[in-house]
């Protein structure tokens, strides 16, 4: 078999990066620099497998994602993956505890550490990034006084050390990763238990009219199908018109699955599956703390 | 009346700029860096108004002023907007038709491009910023031979042309902004058409069972009152903990929305009001071009 080539959502030290080394047992791996560039190469048959943010992603946007697997490419979701965001200050090598009087990184990660950006360095300047990646290549280059927020392969891949751990003001801060593919191929993966296995359906709806998205999840309550997400998103042709985004907590079957899109056709709405996937879990440790 | 002082998330040229002073009828204007920075300063009494992305943004996220306004702080939404997206292509004003070399944007605006950069400019290398405002800021520093993709106000505010306008590749893409205030009073805005009055609830389940979000919904349907949009988010407290998050299109009244709450207490869920508001749609004219 041949070496699977799989793409990321880049630069170095991502979020995004740390859940492809977390979960493949090899491969040759391929950093892009947007979420669309990465879903073309699967188009294009560049790379075989694409990972990038669906949920509460730092990097990215779950919106931006959806919306490209939803309009622009034909692609399979074929695994889930879960991952803590556990954001860390990142500080030059040769840092001697100066005061640090700027703080790079990008909006959201700045944004998990608020309360303790405001308890410490009250007085820091904070600039806003592209990327964690790219806050910890500045600090990397501009040196003692700077810090990045950002995970520990960020401080890896760039040489910085890790002044303080675990620096988020919230605990139980999770991304999901949608692993996506053109053709579904065998995925070789590291041992990591499956926690469930979920599908995701997309519904649209023949036009705005009051109690139609219940009548849709009637569909799927009195089958007792389990819904852990659901979202309505804008349809591209216009305010007012929204798909649903509903993922259920089991996989694809040819019973009940069937069932539903009949009874939906019925009222008019479409169902189109996006993926039916096992959802891996994966914790990533602290880092021992090294100043 | 004092003059009334409105923060809004910044930089200069921003789309939440241009929302504000498509809304507002004079007032006092402060940047922000952040949404958490924009709404803590409303909460501190710095400022009475708040300006933030609440859907599909360029700048922010919907996801970080949900939860920011959910488990941070305590304020209303008092009105919302719904502004187009229209993205222009903006070089230095002494460009004289160089080859452009580099463009740089907020990595969803390049994305929002991404067939037309595509297109017409294949070669020309992307560098992703931490906003559209900052991405303009650049190219008036650089010169030649490079472009920002940002709105005509990041063009005005920065001494840019507009090379190119509406490069984005879908139209009817809008974002909607939410104005906050912690003690509601009254707005002086310019005379906009209110489309519709919404208000937006929050919904908290007991626990993940079967059928429950179905439940909820038919509390809604059979009062025929009908929904706009839904999303689950998950709760801060472990994965697998949802609340939801529900656009009513109709205003707070005394009947209707306490039977719902008495009929969703009876299952053991939460109802929070966290806003009734109108919603105004605004026309932002393509500018001439004037290349």
């Amino acid at each position: 078999m041949s070496e699977q080539k799989i793409g990321y959502l880049g630069p170095k030290g991502t979020f995004t990066k740390m859940a492809v080394d977390a979960l493949f047992d090899g491969g040759n791996y391929i950093s892009y620099e947007s979420i669309p560039a990465c879903l073309d190469a699967v188009e294009a048959g560049e790379i075989s497998t694409a990972v990038v943010p669906i949920e509460n992603a730092i990097e990215g946007s779950v919106h931006l994602t959806i919306d490209y697997l939803v309009h622009q490419v034909k692609q399979s979701i074929i695994a889930e993956l879960t991952v803590p965001i556990k954001q860390h200050l990142l500080v030059h090598p040769d840092e001697q505890g100066e005061k640090i009087h700027k703080i790079y990184s990008h909006s959201h990660a700045i944004a998990q550490c608020h309360q303790y950006l405001h308890k410490r360095y009250p007085e820091a300047e904070l600039e806003y990034t592209a990327s964690t990646g790219k806050a910890a290549e500045i600090v990397a280059d501009v040196g003692r006084g700077y810090a990045a927020i950002g995970n520990h392969l960020a401080a890896e891949e760039n040489g910085l050390k890790i002044l303080d751990t675990d620096i988020h003001d919230y605990d139980n801060n999770h991304t999901r990763f949608a692993v996506v593919q053109k053709q579904p191929q065998t995925l070789k993966v590291k041992d990591h238990p499956v926690t469930k296995h979920k599908t995701t359906v997309m519904v649209t709806l023949p036009k705005d009219y009051v109690g139609a998205l219940h009548q849709v999840l009637a569909a799927f309550a009195w089958r007792k199908m389990n819904l852990s997400k659901i979202e309505s998103r804008p349809m591209k042709t216009g305010l007012g018109n929204y798909f649903f985004l509903i993922d259920v907590d089991q996989p694809y079957d040819q019973v009940l699955f069937p069932g539903v899109q009949a009874e939906l056709e019925a009222l008019g709405c479409q169902l189109k599956v996006l993926g039916t996937y096992p959802s891996y879990q994966i914790d990533i440790p602290t880092p021992v703390q090294k100043v």
